[in-house]
């Protein structure tokens, strides 16, 4: 499938494989505090580091040589450019699922001392970017303009 | 578990799932359309509507009444909310997996008529929110702030 949502969900749609992520924004890096702080199986754990290494999005940093090796996993470039998919998904969390008053986790940020919630905005004009304000148009990579945008087009 | 990432996870971590809701941005409606866009089984999708009409991510609006009625699936205001996420998702697909120049689907703002690259800012200051200038903080709904953030707050 071309879309890029699609091809996202390859890398990331499996259900643990997001808390992964969400963990090493936390600032974990080793296998065992994944493990404990998931409550996850460690074959499904491997599983899950394997794969967010071999896509790129995490990278092995070892900390200890020797015959058993032992690594912190690292966000790479490309896993930390999955920010925004993290705190816009937490965000409809804490809306919709969790409530007002009830969040587990709030974002404070740094550097001007609020508390944060994030929104989209345009990068031409920087105005917030609405569904109804924005219109999906076919890109050079679209296999099959017609089939994929013909309600789009209406 | 109380995180409103795995929360939100629960409801759309399903990889149909968030195509589906990908598909209702598009102006997708009807049954039928979702099969053939997504070649997805017809007891999947059944399936996966069903979970999301439940959930108040989509609802059933009758367009043909009598003793088989038929339905437009349309995106609720909960379901619309999921804007922001689908929108970085797709970007991060396009950057790190699709390439530029080879983008299937482009975003276009209406309002301001150019091509969008959305970004995240903060409510407060406008600024750009980038990992290293925010902090998660324990919220009231944190069951064990301990644990969870013992990482965050090195």
């Amino acid at each position: 499938m071309s879309c890029s949502i699609a091809r996202s969900l390859e890398v990331i749609g499996e259900w643990w494989t997001l808390l992964i992520v969400r963990d090493a924004f936390l600032g974990v890096t080793r296998f065992d505090e994944f493990a404990s702080r998931l409550g996850i199986a460690r074959n499904v754990l491997t599983s899950r580091l394997d794969t967010l290494v071999e896509a790129g999005v995490m990278e092995r940093v070892p900390y200890e040589e020797g015959e058993r090796p032992r690594y912190d996993y690292k966000l790479t470039r490309m896993g930390r450019d999955l920010y925004p998919v993290v705190v816009t998904l937490r965000q409809w969390g804490d809306r919709w699922l969790t409530g007002e008053g009830r969040e587990p986790v709030l974002l404070e940020h740094v550097t001007c001392g609020h508390q944060v919630t994030a929104h989209l905005v345009c990068d031409h004009c920087d105005e917030a970017l609405v569904p109804r304000e924005t219109r999906a148009v076919a890109g050079p990579g679209l296999s099959d303009p017609e089939a994929f945008l013909a309600r789009a087009r209406r």
